[in-house]
């Protein structure tokens, strides 16, 4: 049995998702269950049903696509990623995934193969984290790491809940079937931009992902008091901003790696009142860190409340955590049919660790999973810049179809 | 001739003003020319009206109260300061300004006074300069400091114009007279609150303003590279944040002055995109700084540009000059007015320095200029918690009242 994905059809469809929230400077500003977002759910159901695919929504807002099997009790293999992107994202991170399963259906409908699992290409909700915090969530949700009432009671910056958004997206698509949380997989596996710089460098096409990093996630606030810029002497300042800065200067050297593995960022930062002529009476920042060690995860993350306070100066302090993932590894019948594709199909591969996040940390809990990563240009990701190479994109498709097709029969 | 001031009318119409735009923690968001500031600008339009006293507005949106004198064409003497607030404003800040001139006039015609000169109560237009920058708009283009058609064409965060929230000021005061920018005044004096501690510290209870610090105003933009916060190495990024902080630490150093006389304040510092997983792309930020002596506020101006330059890492910096005041003395016939009444009234009274920026800033181009501060508790300000004593507010506009009825005289 052999399945030929189609190059050209896979990259059309990016170019017509690319559309849907493309932003002027080519990339893609898709946040979860916006319009934008849910017009991305629709057009896969439109192609969905033009080939037959069935689909159903579960709780949390996941997307699945449906192609029998010829056992109907059988666990379905599945694939797929996320639709919604950063607010200045690009056209393939995410959606890449969600195609390349996509592809892998029709290539192998287009095949006549009827396999004896149902095949899936899933749509995971807000993997971003960007619009509701935090991220992963529909894949957590659907896996069970996260309990469904807390996760749609999540709100965005202007107030919408997380579970008002979901039921948003069941009222555009009336005519999804329902699908229970953590229903059976028999087996999960996701296709990803590599969003790092190490197979473009080494040369490489497919990166067989052997894990994933840890991490933690904390809030802080710093309250001080808001004064006139003019008349306020420096000396009697509350000035939250400059507490806070401290803080970040400080949390830098705590976090420092000689070795350049662990990944610190501070990636908001809001000052309020946020004017020209006032003091800064409150920051809220975030801190997002990752290792692939836990116990280097545990212990530098059980120092920020610490650092923090050092550094508050005049004003208040408090350290929240407002997530945190062990780091995961990927082993078994995933990684070894990825293993299989690439020496068939001939694809340069190589074992690569994710320093990304994905929602195949979640999935591991229901059953084997795996990924499979292309090169994308200078590892840039998360930014408008964003950009893959068709050809990559499809050898990553075809080595999707290849384990999809290789699973549903061997498992 | 003696006149006197109702000071339970004065704090009535404070409360009353509290009302537009009051915030949960008892201070006032009523950014200039939004709803709520418009709502101010009527309720002090119906007030005149119902005295028989005339209102125009100019070009710019500032609103002229008038009540006649026996010449009619003699220029008038004037007092005011604003409505609009800090997003965070308080009860006082302004509104204080305005009110101790319209109860000025008030008791004045109380009182039957037939003034030789007009008087008039004067709202400037977008004194904070927190939704459309720069501030001191309304005075500084009235007195020709600025010009017209720059200033019209000013943008909030939302992308209206200036010229546009004119506009609907001006629809919303259809029976509102014209007046000319640059119309000859005899006399300016504003009350305002201190907005620092000295006056409650040494126990005055008016402040006979001597001066004001002069200020540049600087917007610093960095620009680096987004990415993707798991996967891009820290050695190879451009985080537009990191500069930033560091840019901002060597500024307090550039700025620091052991006298403590110099004010320098970040109050906007904007994080782009600020997504919790994106390494910050961008960042813009605020510079106001001030000092009387304009040697000081040349040199450390000229060298912000330098030190910026100087911690931008591997991003780029602008920095770009966003407005100016020299510093401004006071004397002549409205201090020596002030103190007139003062010893008349046996008010406990010091000569002070402003280190806010005030409107009468512009007026000392058009006319003999001069401002009365009162105390506001502990000198905080720009922020909800701002305070100040109803019997203190009464002196001061009893020195408004003396100051007016004594020029329109005596000039």
């Amino acid at each position: 049995m052999d399945v030929r994905i189609d190059a050209e059809r896979l990259w059309q469809r990016h170019v017509e998702m690319a559309r849907l929230g493309g932003t002027p400077k080519g990339g893609v500003c898709r946040l979860a269950l916006t319009d934008e977002d849910i017009k991305a759910h629709l057009l896969l159901e439109k192609w969905a049903r033009k080939r037959g695919f069935s689909v159903a929504l579960d709780d949390i807002g996941n997307m699945f696509i449906r192609r029998d099997g010829t056992d109907p009790d059988a666990a379905p293999v599945a694939s797929g990623s996320h639709t919604d992107t950063q607010p200045t994202g690009g056209r393939f991170d995410g959606i890449y995934g969600v195609l390349a399963a996509f592809e892998a259906l029709e290539a192998i409908d287009d095949a006549g193969i009827r396999t004896r699992r149902p095949l899936e290409a899933i749509v995971w909700n807000n993997e971003e984290g960007s619009r509701f915090h935090p991220g992963c969530m529909g894949s957590a949700v659907h896996a069970g790491v996260s309990t469904l009432e807390e996760m749609l009671a999540k709100t965005d910056r202007a107030g919408v809940t997380m579970g008002e958004a979901v039921k948003g997206l069941k009222a555009a698509m009336p005519d999804a079937g329902y699908r229970p949380l953590q229903s059976p997989l028999a087996a999960f596996v996701e296709a990803h931009i590599e969003q790092g710089p190490l197979l473009e460098n080494t040369g490489n096409t497919i990166g067989i992902v052997t894990g994933m990093q840890g991490n933690r996630r904390f809030e802080v606030e710093v309250v001080g008091e808001e004064g006139h810029s003019g008349t306020t002497p420096l000396a009697g300042r509350k000035d939250a901003f400059k507490a806070a800065i401290r803080m970040a200067r400080a949390l830098e050297d705590h976090f420092h790696d000689p070795e350049d593995v662990l990944r610190f960022t501070i990636g908001r930062f809001d000052v309020h009142p946020g004017a020209l002529t006032v003091v800064p009476g409150r920051v809220v920042f975030s801190i997002d860190f990752r290792h692939p060690d836990m116990e280097v995860v545990k212990r530098l993350g059980d120092g920020v409340a610490g650092v923090c306070a050092a550094h508050a100066g005049p004003c208040e302090v408090e350290v929240r955590e407002t997530s945190g993932s062990p780091s995961v590894e990927f082993s078994g019948p995933v990684p070894e049919a990825i293993e299989a594709s690439v020496g068939r199909r001939g694809y340069a591969a190589i074992q690569i660790y994710s320093g990304a996040g994905h929602d195949s940390r979640h999935m591991v809990h229901l059953c084997p999973s795996g990924m499979v990563f292309v090169p994308c240009e200078k590892g840039i990701s998360h930014n408008e810049a964003e950009n893959a190479d068709p050809k990559d994109l499809a050898a990553g498709a075809q080595v999707i179809a290849d384990v999809m097709l290789d699973l549903a029969e061997r498992l």
